[in-house]
């Protein structure tokens, strides 16, 4: 399945450990700033309060595979690709490549994977979940071919 | 002035960062977690949303002096004094000291401070200062001597 | 499997996020948390970096899968069980369940999984995968039993 | 004093807290982003474990006024300035200002400052302050012009 869209960014000095590699939980924060871009990019709230229109995409499964570590400088491609659009979920595949200066393919270091449902408010303070509302499925379908 | 609050916790592998001690943004999220603490032990709210009566503490200053590193399964104790209340505001004190097993006095490491204030809703979603509540008060003032 | 280890914390304001419930990243800190209190019950090191002893843990899969939202204040169980000790790698699995006061049984919230992989020095910076020194493995099974 | 770099970012999810702002903690890592920024702009090591050549930056200070929130999806530019150099610490000074589409001048929403010392090993796995070293010095005072 080909990248529906991707970004690049620097490994950040707070995204270390004292092992001397990003810490693992950091690629799930990426993930999420890539599928953030991806969703804006196509116009589809993110998170919105509004009601009786209100929308959230709450995780109910998140993973990851490491291949190999980043260190503290490191340029790392994310991509993102829907592999699958449900009643209710999507399911967002995700890898992630170290650029190297002068490679003309980037090394991947990792890949992963998040199940975002799409809910509503439930009119109590809580959420519950929701078909994906048409002209949100519509702009998912058309980003991701 | 004396310490009104402590804890202590271990320092978690994802606090270090690749120099293999403590990143300096944790002790941030130490000294709100000592607050959360204390203020939940007087039984003020840290955060409300009910109409009438919303309350929130954000923070207009935060600053942090750092004396000696901290490591990887090292034990810290967070005290907190209460080093004054404004009317819209209050002065939160902090001293951050590693615990070292056999020693009676623990190692005095870094020192902070947090000057959080008073808001309530302001009817359009956002927030403004209000002065402290007096019940609240009163318990701070007690809570605090 | 029986829970070789467990520990309760309550759910920090900085691991809330906007839409009002725990930041889904931090469930995989916590597993991380839980694995250290639980492999320094045994005597086992997380990190060395001791010269012809280094060992370290890096992750090569981590996942979790999400049921009910946390809270900000919500008190959280996290149990570890050890689901397989491999030539060169554990299998940690993980329960979320929120403590709900007054009630016996905790409400079950998430189940997640490391897979971590046993590694030592490679002489040049780096890191290699390596058997778990028999020591180490005499203390995970004992500890996991 | 004139901004020495300033790089402009969006506030992420993830950075976001249960009150719908971006948690105060996180202007910390972005002043670290700025500087690291700033000084790989330079020619300058943030971090190297050279035998003989060993330096680092330790933060002894750090602190920061919030003047008005950010929320998610905000572009917020992060300025710095070099504020001192002293014989072994620099004072990095920061201002925080929303961008606004169609306007002209960013808002100010806080300022910061971080007092980092250059430190060395200690041969014993520990670090010690000393003098900045003259060529990391000349780019200093170069780039802050």
């Amino acid at each position: 399945m080909p990248a529906a869209f991707s970004l690049v960014r620097h490994v950040e000095f707070a995204e270390t450990d004292m092992a001397g590699i990003v810490h693992f939980s950091n690629y799930f924060k990426w993930m999420e700033s890539c599928e953030t871009a991806f969703l804006r990019s196509l116009g589809v709230p993110l998170i919105d309060f509004a009601p009786g229109q209100a929308v959230g995409w709450p995780r109910v499964n998140a993973r990851c595979d490491y291949r190999a570590p980043l260190r503290f400088g490191d340029a790392v491609e994310v991509s993102l690709a829907v592999h699958e659009i449900r009643t209710r979920a999507i399911v967002l595949r995700f890898t992630f490549r170290r650029v190297v200066a002068g490679r003309t393919e980037p090394e991947p270091v990792a890949e992963g994977e998040l199940t975002v449902v799409c809910v509503t408010g439930d009119g109590r303070g809580g959420m519950v979940a929701q078909p994906i509302p048409p002209g949100i499925r519509a702009k998912l379908e058309a980003g991701s071919s």
